[in-house]
């Protein structure tokens, strides 16, 4: 951190508030402080070999699917940071699986990059303080490890279920059902806590059934939407949410060839705003999980903790807001043609 | 591959035609020679550190673009046959910036990867020959360098074209117009040359009108669709092929706006199956360019070449069939769930 100051031309305070608190520095000070790490690479850790292959400017980036576009938007957020940081991002898909996700990790921590984004499928404590004692720092991307043990960059994923549950209610849907499963994943479990937060508080003027489904992927959804077409045909069920957009296309097909019109008969929607998702005959209301800026955020907090002596390095949390994206499957297309002219 | 084949229990030829003529070998066989060639990993230019660090294990993948999903469709295809030979795959987003490009290589050769798979912007013969003196192979992916100076996996993009001119001809459009600029950019030249012929085959009775764009995002598809709204008004305009998913999705927004009905009044279509073009109103006819078989591919050729001589190694170019995908953009709703139910 001296090397930064002196190089800046600043005090050591103004370097840690740039990577602690940057909001409290003025911009053009900001720039120069950062421009003096990016000089001088991370701070910490490194040396000369190192820094002449370039790798401890790099960073990796695990993530658990890189067919879900909410990975690829956390990808581009990283790298467009670390660009202008003078640095790159590398990534590695786990594909769903944890060997991989390890395999990955290791990859990473041979290969000496500076440190690690890591998007996980479940806890990966072990792996994370194993990297960690190499003097790679590990920001954990969209999960909760609950142990204040790393920095983290979340998503509100209970708002994700509110603000969804909120729509189909505002635009008049009462009988509303949540199709999901798997609810060891924590996106799952906060997502279902919204959607009955919303309903709890309609009094009784709003239902919820809960469908549980073995899987996210659209074979989970075929199954669902088999279950629920009968109830919309009876008019006991008006409005699904389903907890991922794959979940949710699925529904829409099954419902399509049975007849039931999407949003007419049933208003259905998403809740990852997952690209993959849009390829069917209806365009998805979901709700976006903010991809971009948990990749830089992340970038962010990691710069920040290589910038600090590990012995003192607090560990910081940042929540970001999800946001609803209404399409067609929710309110029928006049109405979007009329608000998008 | 002397090791090999004592560890597979077969001939060194067969080891080479595993590698270089896989449709000559048994199934058994195949099967028994890769499991071989997994177990002992690279067969040339590792070493005992770089084994145990499992690095040479590794295939890095740069593309240009990760938002687009034909490169993540191509690091799919990649993993998923590298896993099933205990490899893995790191992508690298060069991110439309060909020094970008250039430090994913380089890191990648500063991690000593077991070699490349490149979906280059341009030509960057310089690059890949400096890192082949590493002992690191790099596959060209979606890119003719036309000097046979590496393995390479193309799409037909011609026929991209062409398929995607006869779609609209066999549903009985006339009055053509190919949209798209950047043609130094080898899919773009091709895939018009494509749509050129498909249109000269008719001898006069459709016409074919060329729209330059600057670039190939939204903005120029806006600019382009401007142009073209009076024209279809006045019954000039009957169909048009977009060079890239993301144009065709504006012209069909301009078109909306305009109160012109897509594809009532005019048939419109991409040409590289973008699954961030799906997000517009009308489902998207495009066609599939087959990233997942690519990307596979692109690892077969590296392990081949990896496990021959590099002095009698001979290139290889495996070119890939596209596929037309037919959706609501250009026959309409109704033709698409009568053929979906």
């Amino acid at each position: 951190m001296t090397d930064v100051a002196r190089a800046a031309g600043v005090a050591i305070g103004t370097v840690s508030n740039v990577l602690n608190h940057p909001d409290k520095v003025a911009p053009a000070t900001l720039e120069r402080v950062q421009g003096a790490i990016a000089q001088l690479g991370f701070v910490r850790n490194t040396n000369a070999q190192q820094l002449a292959a370039g790798r401890s400017r790099s960073i990796g980036l695990v993530v658990i699917d890189i067919s879900n576009s909410l990975f690829v938007d956390i990808a581009r957020g990283a790298q467009r940071y670390a660009t202008e940081l003078s640095m790159n991002v590398l990534v590695a898909n786990s594909d769903n699986r944890i060997d991989q996700q390890r395999a990955d990790l290791d990859f990473f921590d041979g290969a000496r990059v500076g440190g690690i984004l890591l998007a996980p499928m479940e806890d990966a404590g072990d792996d994370v303080a194993r990297i960690r004692t190499h003097g790679r720092p590990t920001i954990m991307l969209n999960y909760d490890t609950g142990r204040n043990d790393c920095c983290q960059v979340l998503v509100d994923n209970e708002e994700v279920g509110y603000l969804a549950a909120r729509h189909l209610i505002e635009i008049g849907r009462t009988r509303l059902a949540f199709v999901g499963g798997r609810d060891y994943l924590q996106p799952v479990a906060l997502r279902r806590r919204g959607v009955r937060r919303a309903v709890a508080e309609e009094n009784g003027r709003v239902t919820l059934q809960e469908i549980p489904t073995e899987n996210l992927d659209p074979p989970g959804g075929l199954r669902a939407g088999e279950e629920l077409a009968p109830q919309v045909r009876d008019g006991r069920l008006d409005g699904v949410i389903a907890v991922t957009d794959l979940l949710a296309m699925a529904l829409i097909q099954v419902f399509g060839a049975e007849g039931i019109a999407v949003p007419g008969d049933v208003a259905v929607m998403g809740c990852d705003h997952n690209s993959a998702a849009w390829g069917g005959m209806i365009p998805l209301t979901s709700v976006q999980m903010q991809g971009i800026d948990m990749g830089r955020e992340g970038v962010r907090l990691l710069l920040a903790e290589l910038g600090e002596d590990p012995a003192t390095h607090e560990h910081v949390t940042t929540v970001l807001r999800p946001e609803l994206v209404v399409r067609e499957s929710t309110v029928g297309r006049s109405a979007i043609s009329a608000a998008s002219v």
